[in-house]
């Protein structure tokens, strides 16, 4: 054995977040206990992950480790520290970063039309490419390494991407009110940059709702989508109001319109779906393998929505169910782990059951179900030899950590997103001890708050778009 | 002037939150805003905090500090920070971070019935000393300057209390079914330390619950306190089901019995609060001015309780409603900035209305309602001269914070408690750039750690009460 058939990176004597279908160890039998059906995750502790390129080439006891092989590689110190899978947000619009804390304590429809609508007639290219850049240091020193986004000028947010180091499954967003031009641009922008970055930037059609796009359209972008062999990012089944309303105009569920135009079978990013009924779950679990909704509780909860994501009725029909943060002029933050912190506890809470949600059923939430949710669970989602290494190191050492009884509920009920050290995306260090190594934020943040007057002037009178779901 | 004239330490540069019964500026008008009427809070952009002893001497335009007070003086540099007043964790158990993360996923009746008060059977001094070291360590760093504690062994807390310059409200746990000792105790307690290390610490009774602390001695309890001037921390009203159990078992609610007990006459801290029915009302209301409610959302929604405290109905009775974490082993971290937004997207979600209990308002309720629940509205939770100098300063040029449209929101809705860089007890400087300057935590976790084994072995099959509220 030579150091160059070494991995060039070695992370060493860290505990590894891995999964498995046993329960995890040391967890009571509980009522409704489900680890063992949908799988779980598992530590392992002190073992060391060899990475090769944009990939994890092994993982094993650190003891195993030769020093031939140390010799030859950089070695990242994981003692008191726990490696997880990259956090893969499952849906926001990143460059509303620009809007954060611009709109608050309104319910929906006045946040729609009294406030972000009118303001992003403001938008320039320059704007949405400040925002994204701050919204992806935000998310990388998070541990955030990919997103699914939706939103405008799509180009200037792939470049921020591609720079960064991040990774980001892209849609650009359209309405039926653009005319034809609307879906043709997002198919345009999706097929200019699927698999741009080495393979770090993925598409999906933008479609905004199936309450702003016509049938015709979602039609044509199922089209698209299955000549790109690409999946549909839109927003559905909102709430459970926008189901009633949707039934009382044409008879039908926004979920049901999704099949019928095509978009389920070539797969679909829902997001929120806090409105889909049991009815839909005809609509959705023949496309089990390519469908999934994106949950954001810290949204429902602040706009005072009754109810979000159906995660049990989900879960029990065999749909996965990704985490993701919603935009942060909603969410107030990108930060993952406090959405799924509000999930758990949210979800306990919702259905009088303290018992459901394990933190351990959260992180496969976290980990392989949003992994899933990108259509990405072969290569992303799971620390495993040939998966690519997007790996977070979280300090478990942290006072708010200790001691340490119970890991899994640590980095559910305890951890805070400060905790995460170091960040390696596709095999490149892109956090460093708490530093982004990509990023200067400093100027985009000095540039942003001088366009606070131009972003939040409302004297045009205009909209983008009206709000009546 | 001269520089022995001058303040000893001043915090320059700082924005620093000021309470105010004027609408917060910026905010638009809301349907239902009540800032005027319950107070709320300001931002003074750019301004100095000059500190002499334990007390601030004065607050004003940082250019209005004259080159002879800064040569005298130690400057701490408040730059891109907002200073805010030193949180008052309204209730807790603190050494109960020996246990965090080791029953979870349960509900109420097995977390104390099958792991807490079984495991507290094997409680050492040592480990209660070692659980609030580490506790209050985890609270100063996050900016938490002050705690409601409810606990065993009290005298190693107030020792811990003492070392670390932190502030706190001791009360000394009892049962009635440790017979007159407990009741005696605890007063024998409250009478030692009241008053201790220069006024950082204070005391009240200890009566653990309505429901395990019979009548007479809630009688004594409150003599006691009369006697000592001081008020009484119970549990009481923990949750509707409570109530409902109290009226069925002896026609009256937790809070008549505390009514007729004299407890609160002579002043109450009544944690959780989440049973108060419309009809307590009238016995909370004549002591408006002594009473008040500590709220823990994060761990009614764990624990899937049906409702929290009705802040609302306690609001608009007058009733004082504080910011809580409860013990660790619930709540899993010391966090109040968590608990304050849970709180908030809670409050908006119960009721389905965005528009209720504002980022502003949940300010007041961390700020001047929580201090006020200790009884010192009068010194703490507002940064005015005259008042106590512990402050805590936030570094709000995170990039979650950015950019800048609204500080309020920002402080309740996109703060993380790690962004606490510098804070002050008594003019003291406990926390600086992040690091605890009077405790070493390190050693504190390693022996906690070494102790869990002993911690949570049940093979006595013993527990040191039984819950049947």
């Amino acid at each position: 054995m030579t150091a160059s058939n070494s991995a060039p990176m070695i992370i060493t004597g860290a505990t590894v977040l891995t999964q498995t279908t046993r329960p995890a160890p040391g967890y009571p039998s509980l009522p409704s206990d489900d680890r063992a059906a949908r799988g779980s995750v598992e530590f392992l502790e002190n073992h060391a992950i060899g990475i090769r390129g944009d990939a994890i080439e092994w993982i094993k006891p650190t003891a195993e480790v030769t020093p031939a092989e140390l010799a030859g590689a950089e070695i990242i110190d994981g003692r008191g520290k726990v490696a997880i899978p990259g956090m893969m947000n499952s849906h926001t619009h990143s460059p509303m970063t620009m809007f954060r804390g611009s709109a608050e304590d309104v319910p929906t429809h006045s946040w729609f039309n009294e406030h972000i609508w009118p303001m992003e007639v403001n938008l320039t290219e320059r704007d949405v490419r400040l925002g994204a850049e701050l919204a992806v240091g935000e998310m990388l020193l998070a541990g955030v390494t990919s997103f699914a986004d939706h939103y405008f000028a799509t180009d200037q947010i792939a470049e921020v991407v591609a720079r960064s180091g991040a990774r980001a499954m892209l849609a650009s967003t359209f309405f039926s009110s653009q005319g034809q031009a609307g879906v043709e641009s997002s198919a345009a922008f999706a097929e200019k940059w699927n698999g741009a970055a080495g393979g770090r930037i993925t598409t999906a059609m933008g479609p905004h709702a199936t309450y702003t796009v016509d049938d015709a359209d979602l039609r044509t972008t199922a089209e698209h989508a299955r000549r790109l062999g690409i999946r549909t990012h839109i927003h559905a089944a909102e709430s459970l109001s926008q189901t009633e309303s949707s039934l009382a105009k044409r008879g039908v569920t926004p979920i049901q319109v999704l099949h019928d135009t095509g978009i389920l079978e070539t797969g679909a990013l829902i997001a929120h779906g806090a409105g889909i009924i049991e009815d839909d779950l005809r609509w959705l679990t023949p496309y089990a393998d390519r469908v999934a909704v994106g949950s954001c509780t810290k949204v429902y909860m602040k706009h005072a929505q009754s109810g979000g994501t159906p995660v049990r009725m989900l879960h029990d029909a065999g749909i996965t169910v990704g985490v993701g943060t919603d935009g942060p002029a909603s969410h107030n933050t990108l930060d993952m782990l406090e959405s799924l912190r509000l999930l758990s506890l949210a979800e306990k809470n919702h259905h009088s059951d303290a018992t459901w949600l394990t933190s351990a059923h959260a992180l496969d939430l976290l980990t392989r179900q949003s992994a899933d949710l990108f259509g990405q669970g072969h290569m992303l989602g799971k620390l495993l030899p040939g998966y690519r290494a997007d790996i977070v190191l979280i300090d478990t050492r942290k006072p708010h950590m200790q001691p340490m009884h119970d890991l899994a509920a640590a980095l559910v009920l305890s951890v805070k997103s400060s905790d995460v050290s170091t960040v390696v995306v596709d095999g490149q260090v892109v956090v460093r001890d708490g530093v982004l190594t990509t990023l200067d934020l400093d100027p985009v943040i000095d540039e942003l708050n001088s366009r606070i007057p131009q972003l939040t002037d409302l004297s045009h009178g205009r909209s983008i778009q009206d709000y009546q779901p």
